[in-house]
This record gives structure tokens, sequence and C-alpha cells, in this order.
């Protein structure tokens, strides 16, 4: 659980605290209304292509700060940051496959490693129950319905695949505020990928996510899916890079940013 | 003179007339409501470095597209096209050095070029006058006024420099329909960088402009700032690459885009 205190701390202090260890937990809740931020660390030679997919694939992929090669100071969105440190929890994959999960990135780092942070979906869900919409997964805490759609990415060199998306279910009367308050933010995921009909986006049966859990569709609620930060994960991890890190699900890194940074109007 | 047939003819019926040599001209007004783009092209080594400086500069660098070392094709944004042609006349630039003008890249061409098309003002530039916002160098077809600032880009690699602004004089009860109309296209340098004073931004002579014409601010007016399409061309020529290629000034590649596929609400 996240304690009162922790609410109230601001990033540095949450990232200082996480550095130290003494903060091995998701991250939701944590910091609100700072944007927190997906990790994919690929090396040097693939970056170009990396950074080429996220450019191509906005709403899935939506870049909020690329470090140089061998760089560790997340430094224009969260100054004196650590991002070998700064993160719960991480997950190694090498040659596609997943082989550890550690808490500190300083053993395995190399100079030619290149950090890319994107959005996550906290940003706009927190618009979303501001403007009177509510997501039980998000007050639960349980993980959002995701699901592979038959929608193909734009490929760039060796990255190619189809969109993740994740579903909210909203009820009927709220579908076009949905549109609305999600639009000001492209810089997270932005407005929604498809209403209604799973079928279309080539879902073939909503109660069966391939990852996160299963949502309840109530009588009345409508089916809403937005491009999924697992995207750019699941893409590169098919073209099986000798090694990429990411954050361990749920446990993200916390910017200094604030949401409102990246509305548009 | 930009002819009526040539007005409504297609985004690819003008790349076309520009390959087949029948139109070197410049291409302001040409295919009306269609985003016309910026060219930047580089050797690979620089390429992820000049994409890494654009992400962290979206205002001055709103990329439109993005293509492959050797990759002629502009396949997302203008299928058929072919990069080395459509453009009606280049520039060369060796060591940060203007070598030559030609209206065709095919001798040239290098496998390892990669060309980045960045969004240009006329877009937004449409958003004003469709809102009754007068620009009367648009209107004659003379350039407008850009000045180099004292604002920092945010540095990638070898790419740093301060930003390129171009101004346009509103009438003071326009002004805040202008932020509202150019923030709908962050796709194209988006809302203005500042309002008002040119010293607040390094600029210490409004009537002498570092490039393009003068503009003459009337009573009531107020001189509205927007980041330039210049900046990313300044900057990386500032860092003298051994090749940079170009479009020649107000000659523009021409995409299938609308205007209006780049707004965001």
């Amino acid at each position: 659980m996240t304690t009162v205190s922790e609410v109230t701390l601001s990033p540095r202090e949450i990232r200082n605290l996480i550095r130290s260890g003494k903060f091995e937990r998701p991250t939701a809740g944590v910091a609100p209304g700072h944007v927190q931020a997906n990790l994919a660390i690929l090396p040097k030679e693939l970056s170009f292509d990396f950074l080429l997919f996220c450019q191509r694939n906005p709403k899935p992929c939506p870049l909020i700060e690329v470090l140089e090669p061998g760089q560790i100071e997340v430094f224009t969105t969260a100054p004196k940051s650590d991002i070998r440190t700064d993160i719960p929890l991480y997950r190694v994959y090498e040659n596609g496959e997943f082989t550890s999960e550690i808490s500190d990135l300083q053993e395995v780092w190399k100079e030619d490693f290149v950090s890319f942070l994107l959005g996550c979906s906290f940003s706009f869900e927190s618009a979303l129950i501001t403007n009177g919409i509510k997501l039980p997964h998000f007050e639960n805490g349980t993980n959002v319905s995701m699901y592979i759609t038959n929608i193909p990415t734009v490929p760039a060199g060796p990255f190619s695949g189809p969109m993740v998306v994740s579903m909210r279910s909203i009820p009927q009367e709220k579908v076009v505020r949905a549109v609305q308050v999600t639009s000001r933010f492209p810089g997270v995921h932005g407005s929604p990928i498809h209403i209604g009909d799973p079928l279309a986006i080539g879902i073939h049966d909503i109660s069966k996510p391939d990852f996160g859990e299963p949502t309840t569709i109530k009588e009345g609620e409508v089916p809403v899916f937005w491009a999924c930060g697992v995207t750019p994960q699941s893409v590169a991890m098919s073209s099986k890079p000798p090694i990429m890190i990411t954050h361990a699900p749920g446990h993200m890194f916390i910017t200094d940013m604030k949401d409102e940074d990246y509305s548009v109007l």
C-alpha cells in the first residue's frame, strides 16, 4: 500500500527512496498528478530504428524522453535522477527471453545502452477520473484489460507487429467526454483508437484479454480502446534484441513533469 | 505564378510535374490545404542524434516523416513519391558550406542518406487566415520575418544552438484566437513561443530580421513569435556535417496529408 506520506512526497524524494532500496512496490497512486513513464533500454545499434518506430507510431509509443548512449540522468523531465536505480523493479530480456528481475542496473549497465521513456496511461486516466468517469481497475489497483489487435503498426528497421490496446468500459453518455479529455494528452497515448465493436479491430473475445485482468462491461457501457505502451515492448521483444531492459509491470519511472505539462489545450 | 490548374491538381499530380521538370518554382499556394514539408538529408552516422534532436525540440522540429537509410519513397505521407526528384529545387551543403543548388538528387544520392521531413508554417498560416487573421506576407508571397533568439534548444549529440523564430504581427484583439487556432496543430510548430516584447527572447531590433523580409508592425498590433523550421537546418549546419541536403527556401515537399490530419482537436 502507498502511505499518506508517500502521496505527499515530491517525485525527486520518491526517486531517492527507490534508489536507497526503501520503496520496492508498484508506483500507482504515488506522486499524484506527475507523469510516470514506461522504460525500454536497447543497445545503441538498435536505437535509431527504435526511435524511428516510436516516431512513426506516436499513439502506442509516446516519447517522454530519450537519453544518449550511456547517459544515466533523465535530465529534462527528471533532473538529478539515475535511470539505473530510480525504478523499483526492472526486467532483463536476452534474445527476446525474460532472464531476470532486478532492482538495480548498476552491475549490468553498459556504455552503449540507450534509455527510452514512454508515456503511460496513468496520466490520461487521472483526466478521465477528474471528469467523473469511473475506472474500477484504477481504483482497485488491478491491471487494465489489454488486447492484441489486427491494427498493424508502421514498421521501422527490424521492428514491426500489431498494436496492443487497453480497454476501458465507459457509460454511453460519457463516451464523447472521454474522447475529448484524452485528446488533450497526445503525449500520453491521447484519444482512443476505437470505440465499440471489438471485432472491428480483431478482438474475438472481449472477456479474454491477452494481458492484464478481465473487465466486466455493464449494461449501458461501451468498450473504448486506447493505444497501449505494451506495444513498443512487445514489438521490440519480437525482434529478439541481444539485450533489452524494461520496468517490471506497474513499477514505473516517476518524472518531475505534471500531467498538465502534456496537455495541448 | 501558380496557375488555376495547379491549384486544382492533386499533390501526386504536382509531384509528378515537379519530377518531370515542368514545375521549378516555389510551392506556396500549390495544392492548398495539403501539408508541405521542409527537407533535411543527413548521412546515417548522424541520423540517431538528429532524430533525437527533433524529438527533444518538437516545436521548432515537428517531424512529419523520417525515412530509413537509402529509402527514397515517402511511403506514409506521400505514397509513390521519390524524395530525390519531387522537390523543385534542392541545396547541397558540404562541411557546413553551401556548394550547389540542383533540381534532382539522383546523381548525388547515396545509400546511407536519411531523409527528414519537417512540418512547415504554411499549415498553421492557413488556419490563421481561415480565422480572419490577415498575413500580408502570405498573401503577397514575400517571406516571413525570422530571428535568432536567446532561447536555447535542448542539445543532442553534436547538435545544439539557439531557436530561430518567425514573427507575425497580429491585431491585439486577435492574439488569443491566434494562440487557440495554432495550438490545434502541434505537428506543424503549434502554439506561439512568445507574445509581445522581442527583447524578452533576445531580439534587439525587430525591424532587422536575421532571415526573410522585414515586417511593419502597425498601431494596435502585437508581434507574435512561433518556433521556425529554420532552427533544425541552422543547428545541423553549425555542426558542419560532411554532407547535408535541404530544400531550397520556399521549394517544399508536398505531401498527400491534409492540414486537418495534423489537428489534435
